[in-house]
């Protein structure tokens, strides 16, 4: 392994990876199944208007675009390269790449330092030669990068939808599973700012990524997914920059010890102790979770809403039962499902005398009345407005077609009404009712979640990070 | 709260709720939006054969049956009576089933013990009423049952679906949470057997739940959703007689303090300490999970294989990053992930040397042979083969069209070949290609699941319960 001492740092900017002017595709271009064809078609697909350069001494042209034989045939200049060959070839193209000048070089290639000795060997020699001719890396053994507000996108597999998901959050990983291909980023609606597979790190790693993000104003939270952490004193110098800008949720995989003998066998890389790796975190600043679930929806709280001034919840919910486990996924996470005010329980029994507690059990009061959604929109709106509440976790239901539009204006009015953070879970019946009221209300910046235990941790992240910002 | 010594017990048989050779429905008959209407509506729908007798003065004829001014009306014996009126009309209206000979009850209609001091005496008067007439009660407070097998179902709002689930397992809880309106009981494919509300337990609860299904011989695995004990020793004994026969999977809701009071506001249950239930859970050898994910997911993995003979895992995965998460969870759920026999490591190292270890990565090898569904079942064929295996969890790319035959075949295939627990984890991009196939497996007896974790969680309760068994 090469220590990141040992690599390149041309300063803290990514900026060539997510934002080229340029991109040199190389690869195989052969139509549909070519991995290099499928890098380009998809950054068509998706809007990308830089200049591509598909590089393939076998072609002429590929999807309209003239083929190079070599990124030293493209005669303009390039700003980052997509390398998708086989791993020997790569010495020789990032020395190519190095000689046309490209700043930045993703190795999507496989079979470097996963696979062993003579992969490690490989691998550090293609990060001696980029650091000799001033080239960062991406990768190898990566899927690449994700950046959803340019289209760029350098995954080099079919991806079924239409367009991406855009929103305010950087997802990191460390392994191609949080790619276009494994996740059902669109049909979930993350809020996809950027994405990077950093893959076998020979260069950009964690850091790297933290120090470009802390300052990337597009960029309002980060969820990281780390195996290893290469540098623990440069990982929390880097983390504590950006937690004091904004919120960093950490998957940290290979927690066990068998965890972490997996995680070596595919990325090459070497699990750290985990209790240490957690002490690291605490002091960064970083707040852990410990399922994909979370990983990609806790993140969804934040940057759109202002951050919640005290760790008290209201919960309104349409059913009793669902109350009851909220209320527990609330205190277990460290919230306080809080006693309303006075005033507070006054305006609620207007509706009905049971209204008047916390959780809010609307059930009964829904199937009576003639107007559910103003009920619901006046009680999460009267549960909003408490003294004594400082965010609101909002059930309600959209498991069915025909509702969504209400729903979505009405927590829409009530974004605007209130100005306190919220998370609303959707539930019903029809699961894809449900996730495209997910996706709309997250088109509006209204976090919304299909598990109530999710919302509810999302809002104890909020409230944890609000109360860690003050104390720093 | 009258307990249930107080309660009229005619054995442990609740044959007339879940298996009714005739019914009334007592309620409104509007069309479209009466729930008696919709309750009857629903039950034709769902292929009830059953006699229904629709109840309602104002109408002669609903939905081509008809209607009778009262029970009395009724010639013909009536097994069960489905009440759906306002509270205060519900002491007369048990007070005529008595007089007709109806056996059973489910009591939907609210406003009884859930609402306080005048709510309390209600129930208390109408459970008097039905143990003087030898009735027994579901409810009051609830959507009531469904019985999957015969399309017996009480709910009595629309529900979006063609056809229910079917399986072999029971879902019991202290809430419509779990009702067919509220949750997407046909898109996720759950193995629904039986679901029974019990609502504010004025006679049937939890005990004469565990009592009838441990002698249901459909049901191979029962999931509880509490919120309190009524009676803990009878709970424990009616737990340890059903868990000698099949599995009981428990979330106990109200586990904090802030989420019992919850519970006694939508109930008028009080939760009892969590300390003391988690004790009662354990001597009754019932297995705890805290999520609603892992309540509905988990017990699919029981009934249609055999149980695992330990507790160690095999880990087949496509993508390195998730074969980490797996590890993780496994380990953390008290599974071994084991180390492969020699044998088994010479078998899969002929596919490729990489893919001679637990758990089994196969991604770098898929995106390079021509025939990646035979590597992949026999990679798990060998995996399950393996003598220091007793149980696998395999992920499988699922996530776009098109792909669904000859995965719901491999594992068909694998089923057949294999005679030890799997469990199958469907990731892609694609949300409606995932559920789908889930369903499909599902109909095969093939447990699948949306998330790693879960998956492995499953396997996990399985080898819990397997080595439970050996030690009653």
């Amino acid at each position: 392994m090469i220590s990141p001492d040992n690599c390149i740092r041309n300063g803290d900017d990514l900026h060539y990876f997510f934002e080229p002017s340029s991109v040199a595709v190389i690869g195989s271009l052969r139509m549909d199944s070519g991995l290099a064809f499928r890098a380009i078609s998809n950054m068509l697909h998706f809007g990308y208007k830089g200049k591509i350069y598909p590089v393939n001494p076998g072609y002429e042209e590929v999807l309209g675009l003239s083929a190079y034989q070599s990124v030293e045939a493209v005669a303009e200049p390039i700003d980052q390269a997509i390398v998708i060959t086989p791993p020997k070839t790569v010495p020789g193209i990032i020395d190519q790449c190095g000689n046309k000048g490209v700043k930045a070089v993703v190795i999507v290639s496989e079979n470097f330092a996963e696979i062993g000795a003579d992969g490690i060997v490989l691998q550090q020699h293609v990060t001696e030669i980029a650091r000799s001719k001033g080239i960062r890396i991406v990768g190898p053994n990566t899927i690449g990068l994700i950046n959803s507000a340019n289209g760029f996108i350098t995954a080099p597999y079919f991806i079924a939808y239409d367009r991406l998901p855009k929103g305010n959050v950087s997802y990191c990983s460390q392994t191609g599973f949080v790619g276009p291909t494994a996740q059902p980023l669109f049909d979930r609606g993350y809020p996809i700012n950027k994405t990077c597979d950093v893959g076998n790190k020979c260069d950009v790693n964690e850091v790297d990524l933290l120090n470009y993000l802390a300052n990337d104003s597009t960029t309002s939270a980060v969820a990281l997914h780390l195996e290893d952490i290469k540098d623990g004193r440069a990982f929390i110098s880097a983390a504590r920059k950006l937690v004091a800008k904004k919120p960093l949720i950490v998957m940290k995989a290979g927690r066990t010890l068998a965890g972490g003998r997996a995680s070596a066998s595919h990325t090459g890389s070497l699990a750290g102790n985990d209790i240490i790796c957690d002490a690291a975190f605490r002091q960064a600043g970083a707040i852990r979770v410990n399922t994909w679930q979370e990983f990609w929806d806790v993140p969804r709280v934040f940057g759109t809403q202002q951050l919640p001034k005290g760790n008290r919840v209201g919960i309104v919910t349409h059913t009793g039962g669902a109350g009851v486990v909220a209320t527990d996924a609330a205190v277990e996470a460290g919230l306080v499902v809080t006693n309303f005010t006075d005033s507070t329980l006054k305006k609620l029994s207007a509706f009905a005398p049971r209204l008047a507690t916390n959780p809010v059990d609307l059930g009964p009061v829904l199937s009576t009345t003639d107007n559910p959604f103003m009920v619901q929109e006046e009680s999460v709106a009267i549960a909003m407005e408490d003294d004594n509440v400082d965010c609101v976790a909002a059930a309600t239901y959209g498991g069915i077609e025909g509702i969504m539009e209400p729903i979505v204006q009405m927590f829409t009015r009530l974004k605007q009404r209130c100005n306190k953070p919220m998370a609303v879970w959707i539930y019903g019946m029809k699961l894809s009712a449900i996730e495209e009221t997910v996706r709309e209300l997250q088109k509006q910046n209204i976090p919304a979640y299909i598990e109530f235990e999710t919302a509810v941790k999302a809002l104890s992240v909020a409230a944890h990070y609000a109360q860690m910002r003050k104390e720093m």
